[in-house]
């Protein structure tokens, strides 16, 4: 890669920064109808920017919410073509006396940038912008063909994305994806996440009598709905938190060993982990270690249960109903569809006598795994060790990004996620803010990416 | 028992509703402080009354809440003496709305007078200071000694009735204590209720991590306070609803046969049963029938649970805590302290892993039986039978009443439940009302008791 390409980017930064600054003035809070316009006002401002980084084709697709953006750049005759893919929408920002600076007046202190999206992600599109802006304003040309899809919506859960993608699949066709929207490990450590986990659920809710009982005329001739809850919920793990629900590990994949290795190489310890959870205590499943049991072994979590008194002091009631819900997460080769019915299955053999036990679902994602091995990850690796001077860590993440298994899944194409936000940048919070080292550092690293991409896919 | 008396009540019928719509006429509510002048004159109203039927040593005893007014009639040399015990307080009436006439303006419709605390309990206490005057003033004399005790905190829970009861030992020394504060089976079927259960209770609070929990980040490695409750709480009961705590069951007195019998004669069907609870099907303890597990059999109650999440769908967290609600009802000779001090070996035991787990305690209060042979019971039975023309059901009930436990405990005397109310009479809700069939034949009755008691006991 020509030096050129770094001056140039050295050169711009000022100007970059003054651009991004713009770009992160506009309240595109994609959950707040009052700020549809400004939605649209992002969407416009990122179109105009890929074309004046010199895309083609550009164009604002509208979909039922908020509208896509695409443009491209297909002349590297021959060479892999790259899908990136970001979105120009922001979280909502209250509660607003907690930000020092305003969260639309870009702010930088510290060698940091303060704004609302300066880290999710309109920071992290905008390098993307950038970097392939200085490859071709440096050289006329670029190493590989690029397909930018920035979304409006996925800070409310990408409603429409994936009709957009299934509906334009010839229009997005690369050879890969690389996303910018998650963060290394920590400041200094560039970390490539290759895996993350799925999601599926459901609501319990056990109704009794038609109404609330007192306890004394009515208590030990009636199920109590919290009784019969509390024995199903009870029935899906053992002791030992495993979960028993049958077939449910079924489809597991196993660690490699390369990847056992690599996760103990993080050297991430328990105790670090138990002081980032405030947690006094770890418990997991046996055989597996700290990191694994987030990142590769599927849970099952009620996050919530209710039924009965909650208020101060004793009430005497057998309450009429009583609900949790309950959340899997997922890992390779787990089908969110099948669990549920598995997780059904299960609340039908095990449901307790005397209660109505009604069973409702919620919104699925599928796990996501690139193959630890696969050159795009590999390539990856290697820019960020480059530019770093330290080892890449290979990571997964316990969360879910439900569009990133949709890219997956109906586009079926390796999926690189290549953040470069750090855990502690406040995204989603008030103050929320990107250090600006990893903003020239990420430049940079994005640029050899493509060209160490040229040759490798 | 002399004609003159049943002459004498019915004479005085008309005076006598006029007194007591006068007497209901006070909103002595207990519970709401702006009342607490009503209360006063409701206890003066009280003393009075007890003044005119030629009660002496008439007193209103302060207390550190509500006063207890006291009067008594000690000629009846050799004779037993009969402490009776009720209220004058009522509960609070709101909602206002849907009273059909004013709660303290007496209504008569349908042989039925309508105010608060027309059955729950200034009409069933009006009817024992009636019973006597009308003996009194008849014949000259009573068949028994009397001591009246009408307190005026009991909607709030008799603060400082035990205490007052402690004190007064010797004051209220008796044979037998009557109260009538309970109801019959149905119309036209009399009841004495000789059995109550106790209660205890404890809240558990279970803690996980400072903070609430992303489930994907974290899932899999950390406690689940709710996982950890939901075992801890399921393991109070095993699958037939049998309570499995150590020890619970070890002071349990098993039903005679004949009080089996007479449960079997009330022919209370389970679809009954139902059709009052509102529950197509009904549940519990094994190889007793549905009276006898809410008369005589313990009982362990989740009456409320509560942790994490309880919006609309879904929100993938794990929670910092978890709560659950217990309440035990008690049998004799369960002992509210010894239940409490197994309950929380149990818990001690079965604590699981990765939480911390602490106890509060609630109040308690003891079972109470009369033994169903005593000649108090069997007399009561006798005469309910002479004025309703048909045979006398002993039951038992699920609920407690504190005070009579401590009447009980405290003063060591059989304890007579001779309720007058109905099931279906509205107390503690809009249109409280009371049956006249029952006042009148209730009158009777007590008269026909007393004489019946004279050489019963």
């Amino acid at each position: 890669m020509e030096q050129a390409i770094l001056d140039y980017l050295k050169d711009k930064r000022e100007i970059y920064l003054k651009e991004l600054s713009e770009f992160l003035s506009i309240p595109s809070i994609s959950a707040l109808p009052d700020h549809k316009g400004d939605v649209q006002k992002a969407a416009e401002w990122t179109a105009d920017a890929l074309e004046r980084i010199g895309m083609e084709q550009v164009k604002v697709y509208e979909t039922k919410g908020h509208p896509v953006v695409y443009g491209e750049w297909l002349k590297a005759e021959g060479k892999p073509t790259i899908l990136i893919y970001g979105h120009y929408d922001v979280q909502p920002v209250d509660p607003l006396h907690l930000w020092e600076t305003p969260p639309f007046e870009a702010a930088i202190r510290d060698e940091k940038i303060y704004a609302r999206g300066a880290t999710d992600d309109k920071g992290q599109v905008f390098m993307h912008l950038k970097a392939v802006e200085a490859i071709l304003q440096s050289t006329g040309t670029l190493p590989v063909n690029f397909k930018f899809c920035i979304e409006g919506e996925e800070e409310i859960g990408s409603p429409n994305l994936p009709t957009f993608v299934e509906e334009n699949k010839e229009l997005l066709a690369a050879d890969v994806i690389v996303i910018s929207d998650t963060g290394m490990l920590e400041k200094g450590k560039p970390a490539i996440c290759y895996g993350l986990r799925g999601l599926c659920g459901l609501q319990i809710d056990v109704k009794g009598a038609k109404g609330d009982l007192h306890s004394g005329l009515f208590g030990g001739a009636i199920q109590n709905p919290i009784h019969a809850l509390v024995q199903l919920v009870n029935s899906f793990h053992d002791a030992n938190g495993k979960i028993t629900v049958d077939g449910f590990y079924d489809r597991v994949q196993l660690l490699t060993d390369e990847e056992k290795q690599a996760y103990a190489n993080l050297n991430i310890s328990d105790e670090s982990f138990k002081e980032q959870a405030g947690a006094s205590e770890l418990f997991g499943e046996e055989g597996f270690t700290t990191l694994e049991r987030v990142w590769v072994r599927p849970t099952l979590e009620v996050n919530g249960i209710y039924g009965g008194f909650q208020g101060e002091g004793i009430k005497t009631v057998i309450p009429s109903e009583a609900s949790a819900k309950i959340t899997c997460r997922l890992v390779p080769d787990q089908d969110p569809d099948e669990i549920v019915s598995l997780l059904q299955k299960h609340i039908e053999k095990n449901k307790p006598e005397g209660v109505e036990v009604t069973v409702s679902l919620f919104d699925k994602g599928s796990p996501f795994v690139t193959p630890f091995d696969h050159p795009a990850i590999q390539a990856a690796g290697r820019v960020y060790e480059k530019v770093y001077g330290v080892p890449t860590s290979y990571t997964r993440m316990g969360g879910s990004i439900p569009i990133v298994a949709a890219f997956d899944q109906i586009l079926k194409l390796p999926v690189v996620l290549m953040g470069f936000g750090l855990p502690d940048e406040n995204f989603h919070a008030p103050n929320e803010h990107f250090h600006l080292e990893n903003f020239d550092k990420g430049l940079d690293t994005l640029c050899y990416y493509w060209y160490e991409l040229e040759n490798s896919l």
